[in-house]
């Protein structure tokens, strides 16, 4: 069902979308700025569900592509996302109904809000990674049969480029990240271009409200004193995500960290308050693989969060430091992230891992046993 | 006025067109290949003088971009400068009426040939370089006002990316230079289409017989035993280009050359003969800057070539060899490459060269005197 956002919002947005970001993503916060001020200027912007799209709109998703840590020094002028849908739009020769999330997780969840603001379209309700990735092709629009190109990507200077690979998501992501490198890091595109029927067909519902319903969920928790832990885990429930859980508690005792070939990577260790277990992390950009004394629990594309233990805020991979008090949190991926075409293009193998995807809910059970 | 090349011109359509790449601009004997494979097919060629084309014509000229040293290895599968036409005229919205050369020196001098070949379509007698130069920018097109937007750049899967850069030249050169080292190193575009109007103003007209004429006369003057100096100075001496002359003979005792940012660059040590002269060159891909005894004699944009002492072949700067007897000969470039505009775009400083311009054929003068 169609809903507002207004600026009132956008905190437990960034909250619910850094949680859905899983360590990776970017900080939501800095979006945040950026769409306060447009929806202040514009008034609220309308969220839809994909139910509602007629079969031959027109939805053309925005995002940002590059290093979030760019971002910070690099604030976007604001025009970048702009020029880079009415760059597509010329491109195929029509006007944009939508926009929508590639990436609910991050700050992606804000740069189409910024969008539809400024236009005065709506958003859709819905993403294509249910999560974040890191790269382009790692899309459930793209899995179901919607390609990424034509793809537009443009600068503060109003430059813009379409690229074309046709049906080859991984190259479109190379290109696009080679531009967007040479813009100076960061840079923003419209891609994924689809009609409502395909958008019902191959985006993940329900994913935009989900991330403002997880924030609100947290605030909540922390006001009134609940378990977070606790409170997600009801929240989720009535998801496609359907499984969220607790799967260990301790004191972050290392963090081992290093930059190659544009991606945070790296390993946190955390030692268990009350037993020898010790939990580590394995991160490219975003958390893949939680282990508990070397066993794999949770394996990408499920989710794996850290939170804060006392107050339950979401923290990244590159925020990770020696002595914090956590909480690892594990939810499980909606069916159409775990099937055998998604498993090929962002499950474990996608990103060198040697292990086999075991849904977390189903080892979970396993380990009670 | 309009003529034909056939397979049997491409010999010396290649010496001379690698005599005006003074050094660099790739070895256009590559490019021979697969233009002769296409005039065998599909018949000869028409080139066409500006002069014959309509106020209203679309003229799309085409090339390669990248590292020639890398073509080696990568031979075009011939479908990629004609993917980088047909995107840009999906773009545009118009079918081409004529390619053209962006450079008539080197390998860039034979790619419109087989476009054109393959197309039906005739090739423009002119060129924006008059030689070559290292980056797309460096364009008499640029400089009297065509923009190098938008460009179509093309793989061998038949993908695309358009570019557009607006009047940014540069940061179009930038964009396409990363996108074709993402390629593979080497990629073909379609760029600086403009009109007949535009044409005549902004090209240099001439410059694709120019090159075949220069390696008529170098294998000419082999043939019947000539002095190759003095025929090249006889054949310019009714061009646009003029003056063209020997400013040094001997052997080559030392060439420093390094691979630094995507260019070739170094020098070249030549000893003469009969004194204890010795000119240095150096090189950024192209021949930069000849000095004799530390005295600038020749500087870019007017052309440096080497050629055999005996055979009059033209030697590229990476072909350059301890031991080789060799010749230097300059050549001035026409008017419009030496006004303050032009040089502003590839003269001296431009390649970070602290003299200034001056014509050599006026320090010629001067070293007589």
């Amino acid at each position: 069902m169609a809903f507002e956002i207004t600026p009132d919002d956008l905190g437990d947005l960034a909250r619910g979308a850094a949680l859905l970001g899983t360590g990776g993503g970017g900080d939501p916060t800095i979006g945040r700025t950026l769409v306060s001020e447009a929806l202040r200027r514009n008034g609220p912007v309308t969220v839809i569900d994909t139910d509602e799209l007629d079969d031959d709109s027109l939805i053309i998703p925005t995002a940002l592509i590059g290093a979030p840590s760019v971002l910070v020094e690099r604030l976007p002028r604001g025009t970048e996302p702009i020029s880079a849908l009415r760059a597509l739009e010329n491109h195929l020769g029509r006007k944009a109904t939508a926009t929508m999330p590639i990436e609910c997780g991050g700050i992606n969840s804000t740069i189409p809000l910024f969008v539809a603001s400024q236009l005065g379209i709506p958003v859709v309700d819905a993403d294509g990674m249910g999560r974040a990735f890191p790269e382009l092709q790692m899309e459930t629009f793209a899995i179901y049969g919607v390609s990424g190109s034509p793809l537009a990507i443009a600068d503060e200077h109003g430059h813009t480029a379409i690229l074309d690979t046709g049906d080859d998501n991984k190259s479109l992501e190379g290109w696009a990240r080679v531009l967007a490198i040479k813009i100076g890091g960061v840079s923003y595109i419209a891609e994924y271009s689809m009609n409502g029927a395909e958008a019902r067909r191959t985006a993940i519902p329900g994913t935009l409200s989900l991330a403002l319903r997880l924030g609100r969920t947290l605030r909540e928790a922390r006001e009134n004193h609940h378990d977070p832990a606790d409170a997600l885990s009801e929240t989720l429930s009535d998801t496609l995500y359907g499984h969220g859980e607790s799967i260990f508690t301790g004191k972050i005792v290392d963090v081992e960290r290093r930059t190659a070939e544009g991606f945070t990577r790296g390993t946190a260790t955390i030692a268990g308050f009350d037993s020898d277990s010790t939990c580590t992390i394995d991160f490219q950009n975003e958390f893949l693989v939680a282990r508990i004394d070397g066993d794999t629990r949770v394996v990408v594309p499920d989710l794996i969060t850290v939170l804060h233990l006392e107050t339950g805020e979401p923290i990244t991979a590159e925020a990770l430091r020696y002595g914090q008090r956590v909480r690892v949190f594990a939810i499980s991926t909606p069916e159409m992230m775990r099937t055998p075409e998604a498993l090929n293009v962002f499950g474990p193998s996608a990103f060198g891992l040697g292990e086999e995807f075991v849904p977390f809910e189903h080892r979970a059970q396993a380990a009670l046993r």
